[in-house]
């Protein structure tokens, strides 16, 4: 079949299941779920048969050693893999859940309540696992999910793929809930983000690159998820040490994820007491500082930030440090050059904070914590779907509630419009 | 100046203009739209003025009559902007409004709360009190608007933009909330559908091509409002006075409404004791009845329905009616020609209503109430800011909280992340 039209059928065949899925209940969606947990397992030597196929051709085309370790599969993968399945069979279902209820002078009775969104397509790169963890999320919210992973997985998905598939038929799931675009034309991602008509939207799963690439030549809503260039604004009130513990977690945790911070702002009444014991901290742990003329002052042997460290997220252990007259400096700064995903107070003035908590315009703002906590997980929503840099839907860490839409369910006893 | 530059420097001003308005208090917001309400009046001359040179070139232009109506401005429309802007400032804030608390086993309390979306793009045709309403609806969710109105409105709009921007100015609000794009050059559009920097969502309010070709050229987010293609299906077990008076009242009371039906479903078991009768009324009431095969056989007069009768929406006395032989029936027709608007089945049996009102995927379904009701002030929004037959965002008719979107404020005590 062409290209074209084997994309049209899947689309089709999603949009039928998503239907039909949107309506089955809870407990088959969670024992299809636990159902393709174990077919993972059972499975293992062809998951691990296809993937050493994949990574042999990934090896021989000169992948480097990074990504080829994101592409291997192993066994305490694949358990992973299942064991976040049944996280999810677990977990409230989101649909049918009630948003709000309202009765009107009529007697009407209106019902706000969640319901599917219905067809989520996924476009990913190369790390495997997003197979069944994307599939896994979307089935429980109701949703058909078509799956397109990167080429240098195609073996890998296919076979996760399969093993879910089998175990969502045979808990009684509608056919087609979990589709992967078995195709490695380059073609075939624009093909789908042409099916508007049955798909309803598209989470493209990777690097910046990526993100804009999909949001450019897609006809479908596309939940993005843009860089984190994330702050921390230490106040003139703030507690020192709660600070540099702080800024210490949000900087060296775990410095190559999106809710690290790039820039640290700090007030220049607390400059002197904060910063050279800070910068000691962070560099006896490998962070490289880069600071502006008052700060290079200060901690002399720093180096001098130039214009483009204020605007890049180097996910790295790279820090640009700024020495800022106000509160009101260190909040235009961060609404101009962040990028609105997290961003963080320390402070023991409630006014300050409360400044800084309302003018702040972010996904994500704290008071006296670190912005590493931007995690759908860490917000207790129990599992992360993404964390949305979009203004529209979702904005923020993406739970199952967000894979969801609204319905409104009225009822009446034959009210009529006057 | 170039218009190209023209365009960009008025978003740049709405985005800088939005992130001010944000913060600002509920009664300086209130106070400036009753302030804008006041000076709509007080420059009744000025604007009727205006609008008698719009439509003088209307007419000239040879404007159709019915377009030359929705054009002309009087001193009772004025008035109805005015109160219409009156009624918004006493509404609700949704800003900061907290939609839930949660507290988290490590002490952080996390605080999801409405904040605005920043900058509303309001694209529309020739009815000016449009721009009074978005304007007033915008700015009270503390949003920033771009009109762009039709060019047969061209003074108008512009004369009743700079009175709301006087009453505004003097209430204190920050320049440029409140901007129209004062071109007649229809790259205008284009060029503002280009500002994704600057402009968060648009929001086409027109027919269908005009939301088509929007849709089609933004690279901003687009709210929709397509056509409404909705359903009473008459079950088996339908009261049948009560079926005759819903069908009466959602075909007859405003056809020309999105949510006025366009087809009617009747279960075969009660055809004959139902249709009869309610085709009489209809009929009596100027509507042209067009029906499947078993229909023509039950009212011989009745014209034989084509295809493309199911599938248009006429806005107009015309109504298809379909004997189906089961409540799955009627939910496939409804679930696959329908537009997903407003949906309603007349039945007694409290597993047909609950089938139905799970199965039919639409935004607004009903159990015996009229389809008339889809709308923000039935719902009692207190406002409409239009219907939404998008699926992300908002679905379903759209008060002023659907144009705010959420952030997460969390308030920590130096929570680390492990």
């Amino acid at each position: 079949m062409h290209l074209e039209n084997v994309v049209i059928e899947l689309s089709k065949k999603a949009s039928s299941a998503a239907r039909k899925l949107a309506i089955v209940p809870t407990h088959v969606k969670d024992e299809a779920l636990k159902k393709s947990a174990n077919n993972l397992r059972q499975k293992e030597a062809t998951l691990l048969g296809a993937n050493e196929d994949d990574v042999r051709r990934g090896r021989s085309n000169g992948l480097s050693t990074a990504m080829l370790d994101r592409l291997t599969l192993t066994k305490q993968r694949i358990e992973d893999m299942a064991e976040g399945l049944e996280r999810i069979a677990v977990l409230p279902d989101p649909v049918e859940e009630t948003i709000s209820t309202v009765k009107r002078p009529n007697g009407l009775e209106i019902k706000h309540v969640r319901v599917p969104l219905g067809v989520v397509g996924i476009i990913y790169e190369s790390r495997p696992n997003v197979t069944a963890d994307a599939a896994g999320l979307c089935v429980k919210a109701g949703n058909a999910v078509i799956l397109k992973g990167g080429s240098e997985a195609f073996k890998t998905n296919g076979a996760i793929v399969d093993a879910l598939d089998d175990g969502f038929r045979e808990a009684g799931l509608p056919d087609g809930v979990a589709q992967l675009v078995r195709s490695t034309d380059r073609r075939a991602v624009s093909l789908l983000l042409e099916q508007d008509r049955f798909v309803d939207v598209i989470i493209p799963r990777g690097g910046e690159e990526l993100i804009r690439e999909v949001t450019r030549s897609s006809s479908i809503p596309v939940i993005q998820h843009f860089s984190g260039l994330c702050h921390i604004y230490v106040d003139e009130y703030a507690d020192v040490l709660k600070a540099i513990r702080l800024c210490m977690n949000a900087k060296v945790q775990r410095p190559w994820v999106c809710n690290a911070i790039e820039n640290l702002l700090v007030h220049e009444a607390v400059a002197k007491s904060f910063l050279p014991d800070c910068v000691r901290q962070l560099e006896d742990n490998g962070v490289e500082v880069r600071g502006c003329d008052k700060v290079v002052r200060l901690v002399p042997h720093a180096k001098r930030a130039e214009t483009k460290d204020w605007t890049t997220e180097y996910l790295d252990k790279i820090l640009s440090i700024k020495i800022v007259d106000s509160i009101e400096e260190a909040i235009e700064f961060i609404n101009s050059v962040g990028s609105g995903l997290a961003d963080a107070i320390v402070s023991e003035s409630y006014t300050r904070c409360r400044k800084f908590l309302r003018e702040v315009d972010s996904a994500t703002v704290y008071a006296n914590a670190s912005t590493r906590f931007t995690d759908g997980y860490e917000f207790g929503f129990g599992a992360e779907v993404g964390i949305s840099t979009n203004r529209l839907h979702a904005r923020g860490p993406m739970g199952l509630r967000e894979l969801t839409t609204g319905k409104y369910v009225i009822y009446g006893d034959g009210q009529i419009r006057e």
